[in-house]
């Protein structure tokens, strides 16, 4: 296995500004190639600390993960203190220039903007898959340094593209993941770890209303311990390592369906989630966002009756929305979500969390209501996923 | 000013699990008492590990604050290590026992769980707010240690009660933070670094697409800094720290506007946006997700002619959008948005990252096209932003 050590660099991942995702999302994508961060530091932008922080971790492992400061601004300074760890000056690369005037698409190529171009001499540089400074990869003694800017999306890319390249992985061991919609780690880990799975790493990663369950080890275990997790939910497990969104999509495009949505707190997120997917376009018609009452009643149909005489956050107002936001766009099948998101708004009949789901198409039409915790935003998102899940549970029924 | 270091202790946090949020939590409450993390190491739960990057922290600075690592199961070695780091025994506290028992409520004191109440000799234990596991305080040579358990919420009980007490609020510097909107780094950097600015230390966070200055130093020479930034994109600069989405539904409010939107492209995100705001009821009446041209004609009224002669993404489609929404809903202001976001769709003439902005109130008809560069989910995120802003200035304007 490699000695890797971590290198975050930047005032506001020091001041409370900024959590450092990018640490986690590095020390993942390592994890899959069966490799291990053994520590990490974090230090501000500043040149002289960034290059005695380098240096140390250069002589300490065979590959430091440096993120952070390679921006245009003066803050910006790791790529000359990396070049000064390494003990040589910076050089401007054609290739970084040329593909940073390709992404300016004709905005003015500042001196700070230019500066992006310049690594360390040696270095190779590796061109930004999202934004415009490359990242580089830099031997400094036993070690390879590479070096990728700070932005989280940016840390992304490069990770996805460049990686698996740079970092051989560490065995020949075999992974699975599995992605499951609704479903927490505490009840994966119960249906599985329950069992022996011998010789099987298992690993866990919750985003938000959708959990990554991921092992690793010889083939047959592997294959072995995959098999419980999704007997376990086989319902919510999603097919191919599609996300919930992309398996809506694809469960209503094998289904023959089209799709539209009426959201009144979600307000466009449900139609946001799914457009997010190139190629949406001929599966999703839109939507209507709902807000307010004078919408429910003017666009999707709701009787006023029915809103004075159950209120906005109803099954009959839901079951409404639905079946208007399927006639409004023509779309085969729809999903309507009205709740209380909070923080105000709540009774004691109908406490913040409370969302009545209705799913409408040609062979079904049901209805749920949920009370979902958390805060604001936690509240949506979970109701988005239920809305998703719905729709994508019955795209799928035999 | 006092040096300060953090050590964050798990493996949890370097193989892509748990991404570190106590160190925000921390580094922002020493930020409100004027101090600075000047440097921070994350390590594994090894004992050995951990004693060595106490000690060398407690060489380095006068504060050190730990987290993580106290807990009953066998992986939590803080304590122990860090008492080797002192050179000192264990030795278990009688208040952090009675405290224990306490919050057990009945549940049996397994030694696992007793040995939390065992803290290095000499130290000062700081019993738990939240949870079961006490704190403590010992100093190392030069050093204050201060040793905290890694739950989230038990880290901000103890910050709240005690952080103040125990370290002394630094003199204040002044710090000024502004906000603007399409404004980036480098733009900003070219406005306000081409002039002196005596002792302020100048900071950048680019959140997509907007992005935040900050400055700090003497409260003269902050002023005369924020000045300038301000002078150099007044109508860019957002109020009172605002984001984007508040800014805007502020705007919306002061001026006894409500809010519509007609989304093809973004398919839901500026409302989602909108909405993300608590008590956004009273200014977003909904919108409509025009995602075909079906929903664009049927529910938002553009006459199939237009779409015909101009296509989707086109001036005309963009006005009738925006008309349309804010005839369905009755909102006294929209906004309409159609683009081509990509991957695919794009032509010689309307290349990918085309967008028509229409935005449509009582004393305001225009429309705007953008060339936007990136992604998908960059051409989506940066059309949110122009259709806010675009709302946001027609609000505030004389």
């Amino acid at each position: 296995m490699v000695i890797i050590e971590g290198l975050s660099i930047g005032d506001e991942l020091l001041d409370g500004r900024v959590v450092d995702s990018n640490a986690a999302r590095i020390d993942h994508a390592l994890r899959a190639l069966g490799h291990r961060t053994g520590r990490r530091v974090v230090v501000p932008d500043d040149p002289a600390q960034i290059a005695t922080a380098v240096a140390a971790a250069a002589a300490r492992c065979e590959l430091c993960v440096v993120t952070g400061g390679l921006g245009p601004t003066s803050d910006d300074v790791t790529a000359q203190a990396v070049a000064q760890a390494a003990g040589v000056p910076l050089l401007e690369d054609a290739h970084a220039l040329e593909h940073l005037t390709t992404r300016l698409a004709g905005r003015p190529l500042t001196p700070a903007r230019r500066k992006q171009a310049a690594i360390p001499q040696g270095a190779q540089a590796l061109l930004n898959p999202v934004g415009t400074a490359p990242g580089f990869l830099v031997r400094i003694g036993g070690c390879q340094v590479l070096v990728l800017p700070g932005v989280p999306r940016e840390v992304a890319g490069f990770l996805e593209r460049d990686l698996a390249r740079l970092v051989p992985p560490a065995d020949q061991a075999t992974t699975v993941r599995l992605r499951f919609a609704l479903v927490g780690e505490s009840a994966l880990a119960a249906a599985v770890e329950s069992h022996a799975l011998e010789g099987v790493t298992v690993g866990y990663r919750a985003q938000g209303p959708e959990t990554e369950i991921s092992f690793r080890g010889p083939s047959d275990a592997v294959r072995a311990a995959a098999h419980l997790a999704r007997a376990a939910f086989p319902d919510a497990c999603l097919p191919d390592g599609l996300n919930l969104a992309q398996a809506t999509l694809a469960a209503a495009r094998a289904a023959g369906a089209t799709l539209a949505t009426a959201e009144s707190c979600t307000g466009g997120l449900v139609g946001g989630a799914l457009t997010a997917i190139p190629g949406s376009s001929d599966v999703v018609f839109g939507g209507i966002i709902a807000y307010s009452n004078t919408v429910k009643s003017a666009v999707l149909g709701v009787p006023s009756a029915t809103l004075e005489a159950h209120g906005a956050v109803s099954e009959p107002v839901a079951r409404a929305m639905a079946q208007g936001a399927r006639q409004a766009t023509t779309a085969t099948a729809a999903v309507a979500i009205t709740g209380i998101a909070g923080p105000g708004g709540g009774t004691a009949d109908k406490p913040v969390g409370t969302v009545w789901f209705a799913w409408r198409g040609p062979d079904f039409d049901d209805t749920e209501r949920h009370q979902l915790a958390g805060d604001r935003d936690q509240v949506r998102r979970y109701a988005v996923a239920h809305a998703l899940d719905g729709l994508r549970r019955r795209m799928t029924r035999p």
